[in-house]
């Protein structure tokens, strides 16, 4: 139960996680921030706005951003120290979301790694992108 | 159930949410994003990392930005264009997390406004910051 | 609250219960047990499946069975020995599942009852059989 | 996202999930499978049984090794044919459970595989003991 340590992550790894993200998830997701922006959660007043209907909090998706980096890659130990999101697309209940990270910078002697950050839908749209700065675990 | 447009905002304008994050709030929160993290679920493992003790999702904090946003200032028809999260400390279970966000910055052809945005625990303490873009409601 | 003792239950005693599977309970299902199989969270995976669509994790299923030995018969006190489990057919989302258990053998020197368990879907197909072995309370 | 076929698996091999199990899971379990056994939800009952205490449902514990078995070994894509499940000592809240699942037979001809199942607490003891039986992915 230890991720990767920097000397074992290579330029260009990549690893990913998929889920479908449901109306369950997106209710619960209200509770637990607080975020009751009606956009979310409020059909009446979503479906007369610009995306015609309840739509997932964008930052919701950003965890499975978090998933992959605190279980696969670099794995338990990871210490997130940032994370950079730009919001591009609105996520729909039922959307499928892939996240996937790919390390673009290893600096060694900091030990610390740069990771690309993409969530896409099921339709291959960029909902999500940014990157994100981890330590390895030692 | 509408909230600030750009013109209705001034620079230095704040707004904040709190919550204490509980055991409830990182287990479900694990189950909607994925993210089974044993520094999250697994107290054997948490009590011998550095931490000590599970911690929360570093990720989940960031939800209570996105309260604020959305909810209070802007406020309802907000878009999130951007955010920026540093971690900075744990949030451990039952910390009394305060979001707050305060506008830094107005760009009104582009109907763009930035926010800093930070959440701190019930010892003063900064477990997050960052910078959020956004576009007011028209 | 005490359930019934091993001298109060004859061969062929029965009980059940019955609930509509959700898309909730198997969402909530996966983050308790950590069981982020596919086949039951991501439905761009599922739908290319041999079962065409996410289905309810089959081990959820059996927790019907548990409720009737623990809360009708033999009803609380009882302690649960062993429990034997045929998986026979997929459960989907929103199928209204019947749990049913059958005194079969009854060991009164031992305080053992074994019971026949049997979970039908709403078209009375079996999606799932066993054995229970419990002690009733004394 | 497809999980080890037949051919890659060898007798012997091994694989595991840990979680703490806490109060949330129990309570929303309780609610998902309809096992309101006073055992599990009602402290004043359950202090006074011979448990002393609120104890885990022990058909959720088996729910750890869906995990494993769907998620690792053999992963994505297996089919669930039989589990026998032995109950051999309470969980209790906040215990951190490991799954642990070990293939003891390989028959190639039929695509079944049969593994041998443990879930222990935090101090080596066996709380659930059986045998799985699965199709691996083709």
């Amino acid at each position: 139960m230890k991720g990767k340590t920097i000397s074992q992550i290579q330029l260009g790894d990549r690893a990913s996680f998929q889920k479908t993200i449901t109306e369950t998830d997106v209710y619960l997701y209200a509770g637990i921030t607080g975020d009751l922006n009606p956009a979310h959660i409020n059909e009446s007043y979503a479906k007369n706005t610009f995306f015609q209907g309840r739509i997932v909090h964008g930052i919701l998706t950003s965890g499975l951003i978090s998933a992959v980096l605190g279980t696969q890659l670099p794995g338990p130990g990871t210490i997130y120290i940032s994370q950079d999101l730009k919001f591009h697309a609105p996520v729909r209940f039922a959307d499928t979301i892939i996240a996937e990270v790919e390390a673009i910078e290893i600096v060694v002697e900091k030990n610390r790694v740069k990771f690309s950050t993409v969530c896409r839908n099921q339709n291959e749209e960029v909902v999500l992108s940014g990157i994100a700065t981890v330590m390895p675990p030692k």
